[in-house]
């Protein structure tokens, strides 16, 4: 991907997508949308969701690691973190020469770690990348050409990627719409962790103790759009998340020992019947939120 | 409202709204709708908003408390919690001997306490109630003849209070789509405790930790779709959020210090790398929120 001509006008002959789910499907389908994409491989370990993926047309065929690596100029990454040594150590033998990977995991610091290990001095070829985009809906049926509009997608470059590829992804990325910031792994694992990876953990703590009380058919029958608000990502699949904290496991703990903190401030406070500490800190999470709320595009 | 045909056919004179917000508007707007009300009076601290809700044809009339306590059949309590005690006994005085005051207030015992210590031997006059209905919004301006259709409306009557009154204040939330469910008001509070005050409360802390957080610009800058769902709630009324902490502390620091039992759990977990309770926990949080979603007809 070192040829100027391609840097200006950024194209993908051949795109091989490994994991044909939201997050793969709607990248394949937005580069297809911008027409800057010729031949679409779809990989993945159960032949239902491919079927599918070939039938919506977000791909053109099915292929195997090997063939994906030997035909492919980028190949996306979209599979759960846990997976990527053994993906990428299958790609690596019949890897193009100037192909390059990316990928969309949440977790940046152990996938870096991984593409040293698995690549070796081929690592200059794999460029980690985290689209932050939402994943209520799974499985291609799910995957959306806007999915990515307006959208952050951050980039965590190796030192050994060339300039020409770092920005050759970032144009294909802003082809779907995106907006895309660079930053360190650890950086990116630290501010994930507090307000994707934390969140979650608290969700999905919160749901199981709601759960597992002994009347939760009343608490459940009486609980309203805020729980609904507040309990969603809960939802979210356990095999994926579970990967996710054990790969920023760090940086969570850490957060979440930061968010215990106030937690008790807060306990202290009331049982104190103290309104005004209490007032504090509901009016400064309230404003914080409604100026996020205000900025974000997203609420 | 002990008479018979009142109660075959439950229709509301004149109805008196204290507070024209969101709450109480839309109480008004869905029995107008219903065509059961005559005349709708509204009572306010600021004349700004019983100014708009009257433009809105939401209210005939403004009226001070004493003065809807002389007219009105049905007085609906939509304000703060910490303001009833004031309110019932600023009622008192004219309260018409036929006349139902009812309530929207998130917490039930304080304000069952309340209605005793204000109304004496007229208590009977009193029914406590609270709709299950969103808060997001605020104002009359949001107020919404549907906001009540398919929602849960919980009463907790007193043992003062009669059969037929029961059944008329059942009947017009039934008009306003609404489903009534009766429960003591101790029971009421234990279970609003871990589905609406907790996750408030949890959210509004984490909201906290994360605004002070020395990077939170670039934190914020980076929080996508599950960030802005889990802390929805934290934008809500710090005045009103203290009012329900403090109305409802026992039940609400029972409540946050089992979440705290799980949560530490989930940390042990995983700080020990224990993949597999990872995955329990996760997993028996995210089936409970699907079976949820499945059957509330909320999300």
């Amino acid at each position: 991907m070192t040829d100027p001509e391609v840097q200006r006008t950024p194209r993908v002959g051949v795109l091989a997508i490994v994991g044909v789910g939201l997050i793969g499907g709607s990248f394949a389908a937005a580069l297809r949308q911008a027409g800057v994409v010729d031949k679409v491989l779809g990989v993945g370990r159960s032949p239902g969701p491919l079927a599918l993926a070939k039938r919506l047309g977000l791909i053109d065929e099915v292929a195997t690691l090997a063939q994906a690596a030997a035909q492919a100029d980028l190949v996306f990454l979209a599979a759960p973190v846990g997976a990527f040594p053994a993906l990428l150590a299958g790609l690596l033998p019949t890897l193009r020469p100037q192909a390059i990977i990316t990928d969309a995991g949440s977790t940046k610091a152990d996938v870096v770690q991984a593409a040293y290990q698995a690549l070796g001095d081929r690592v200059s070829q794999f460029i980690p990348g985290h689209p932050i985009a939402g994943a209520e809906r799974t499985g291609p049926e799910a995957a959306d050409a806007q999915l990515y509009r307006g959208r952050n997608v951050i980039l965590t470059p190796l030192p050994e990627n060339t300039p020409q590829d770092r920005q050759w992804l970032t144009q294909l990325w802003e082809h779907c719409g995106a907006r895309v910031l660079s930053m360190g792994a650890a950086e990116h694992d630290t501010v994930l962790a507090s307000v994707s990876h934390v969140p979650h953990f608290l969700a999905s703590v919160f749901m199981a103790q709601v759960a597992a009380a002994d009347d939760a058919d009343l608490r459940l029958n009486l609980a309203g759009t805020g729980f609904r608000d507040f309990t969603r990502i809960a939802a979210g699949s356990p095999e994926m998340w579970r990967d996710i904290f054990l790969a920023n496991r760090q940086a969570v703990l850490a957060e979440v020992a930061q968010v215990r903190d106030v937690l008790a401030q807060a306990e202290e406070a009331l049982a104190a019947g103290d309104g005004v500490k209490l007032f504090d800190l509901l009016e400064r999470a309230a404003l914080a939120r409604r100026f996020w709320g205000s900025r974000s595009g997203l609420s």
